[in-house]
């Protein structure tokens, strides 16, 4: 079980949280709890990071962020005594969740499943600090957004557990954004490879490196609220029934810059470096596009999240002090609006529905990117929600109760949707 | 050095410790930095632990309450960074302060003064989170009262530190407690025997144990207050010079209980079977009187803390239900008074002028007990302040410039004292 900041953010909601824990064990579980720092912890954290240095080394802010975690496990295993529920309580340096040394960023590599699976055993409710790790030689890291969902299932994975749960504020997947789409529906089962998708592409229920970790070690994540005890969305590995869905969500990405390189030089190795330098400053890339502009001449075009651009500019004007030619364009107001499905591998028409759905809006695709199992176009800014809105009713994803599209048009897709919900 | 909670309560407070810090490097120095948890942090960690229950489970409380240093160690390292000054800090667990699992009350049994070394000649400032430890099986600890001091010293110990300086929100020892006996002096230099007395008897300026260790290592412990330069007190191996002062400082310990057991049979092994079982539940008893009362029988009576007061009277009871015969009576309200001098070893007449001064204010004495270099009174909690002012006085232990005593009777002790200056 894990539970997010916003569900243990004072002793009340520390106390159901217990609760849960002692219910699951009265059925006959063993219970692994992965916890978030409490409520704002983080934020306040950072925030005095912030009073004391504008760039403060990457191992001390490790340091200093990984102590939000430990509070809760400490308190967590405190009222779960209280309740006559054994319980001890680890940081990741104590459960040996051993990661690389990339600090702020750190990739788990191994966990002790020994100790948990020893503590279990024991009858005692095992409580781990979620988002942190700890190198070979004992530096604390974190691993970054989203790290505490990481933590879960690796964690589940190590001990084969068999269903990751995570407690959250909110009641499950949906089919878009529920604060921009208000006939957005809950998704009872989702694949790992749409939850990736959905998750890079705005969606912030469970960090697509948590999804991939679970996928890989075939995890099951019940992704659910705390305040009540109905179902949330199952993350589960693919079956023939889901394939029959064309789209399934569509997502909303909103702080995202653009960067141009022009009179790149085109000749082998080039995006290579420049790509290696961008990973190198740990900033991850969006989308990517190379045009050839001329003689041996080629514009490299990709878009990354709205706050690495000073980082990602920085990095490029290194680059660029090498190759003189070369000039740097960035534009800063951009969305990115999807539809994501795994039937998009089997069936066709769904860009161009997708591009009708927008130009009916209006709206202007700036560019166009695809994968397997999603399509994306860049937008801009402002033109977001109502993007979403568009193709979330082109595809006809809400709730039939209240629709919002004025003439729904597709038949077919509605009647697969249908067939989804047996 | 050693900052204490109210010296980094606040960036701008690190930010001044941070520059004793590069002033002491760019005198040549390498500096290891131990500090406290900021400000009221720790207070409030115990009050979220109050929240979730009456009685945390020693090993979460103290996984709970190291959080607090750890805090400030990587606000103090990003501070220095931000100075230009490369910094490193730890945790107890990563330099590994090895120390037994007596959760709450843990005593330090080895420190990693090869890595501090490391570092330091690395040309890093370290800075280590006192007051925690971990055990060697990485259990988090806590030290206690004052463990932060205690760290200090361990760490300067384990160095070879040529000084430590305990910069903290006093100017320095005092003959007395300066909120109570507005003429009390501070004291230029004292031994580590006088500091130790004078913190089991009240003083809280350095931990008995932190005083202990830097006398068993020789460590000479400055203390000085963070806002300014002037210098504090030096606690250091005693002299000569020392002795000739029959009474340096008094001290009034306030929240006393005592407890008495009537009717103890008097047979070898009873009181150890009762300190025994005191001990075990890591309550620190400060006085024992025994008195034979009849055939065979005794009346056991000791001091405690107050607040430690529930925890003894279920030890007695306990024993109690063993020895039928045997009442327990506690009594809440007492004090104690004392005075401390080296000189009390060599001198005599100490005891008649301490007791001829609390009859002059009719404060009666309900016990005394006496050591080498000090005697105390119990006496009313009431009493306490009139009682510690009156011994300072008799004693002429305050600033000449502002007598309080009427008719100031000892010219030796003066002189005394006066030669001491020099």
């Amino acid at each position: 079980m894990k539970f997010g900041g916003t569900s243990v953010s004072d002793a009340e909601k520390i106390r159901s949280a217990a609760r849960r824990v002692v219910q699951a064990r009265n059925r006959g579980r063993q219970v692994v709890v992965v916890v978030s720092a409490m409520g704002d912890t983080t934020d306040r954290l950072v925030h005095l990071a912030g009073q004391i240095t504008r760039r403060p080394p990457k191992r001390e802010m490790d340091q200093l962020l990984a102590t939000g975690e430990q509070i809760t496990i400490s308190l967590i295993a405190m009222m779960l005594e209280s309740m006559k529920t054994p319980a001890i309580s680890f940081t990741a340096g104590q459960i040996k969740i051993i990661t690389d040394d990339v600090h702020t960023q750190a990739r788990i590599r191994h966990i002790n499943a020994h100790r948990i699976h020893g503590e279990l055993d024991a009858g005692r409710v095992v409580i781990i600090a979620g988002f942190q790790g700890v190198t070979e030689d004992g530096e604390v890291t974190t691993l970054g957004r989203g790290g505490s969902n990481l933590t879960l299932v690796a964690v589940a994975a190590a001990i084969g557990a068999k269903v990751c749960e995570n407690y959250t504020d909110v009641d499950g997947v949906y089919t878009a954004d529920p604060n921009i789409v208000p006939n957005a529906r809950k998704i009872a089962r989702v694949s790992y490879d749409e939850m990736m998708e959905m998750s890079s592409l705005g969606a912030s229920v469970l960090h697509n490196r948590a999804v991939g970790f679970a996928k890989k070690y075939s995890v099951p994540v019940h992704v659910r609220s705390s305040l009540h005890n109905r179902k949330g969305t199952m993350i589960v590995k693919e079956t023939e029934e889901m394939e029959r869905i064309v789209v399934s969500s569509a997502a909303l990405k909103k702080n995202l810059a653009s960067v141009s390189l022009r009179n790149v030089p085109d000749r082998p190795g080039v995006a290579a470096g420049i790509f290696h330098a961008i990973a190198a400053a740990n900033i991850i890339v969006d989308d990517i596009i190379q045009i050839e502009t001329g003689p041996k001449l080629a514009t490299i075009s990709f878009t990354v999240d709205l706050h690495t651009l000073p980082e990602v500019r920085r990095v490029c004007r290194k680059l660029f002090r090498q190759m003189k030619s070369t000039t740097i364009e960035c534009e800063k107001n951009l969305a990115k609006v999807s539809v994501i499905g795994l039937g998009m591998r089997v069936h066709t028409g769904v860009a161009e529905k997708m591009f009708a759905a927008l130009a009916e809006g209006s709206i202007n695709i700036r560019n166009i990117t695809t994968s397997e199992i999603k399509i994306s176009c860049i937008i801009d800014k402002l033109d977001g929600p109502k993007a979403l809105r568009l193709v979330h009713d082109a595809f006809d994803l809400g709730r039939k109760k209240k629709p919002i599209a004025k003439t729904p048009k597709k038949k077919t897709s509605k009647k697969k949707i249908a067939s989804k919900k047996k």
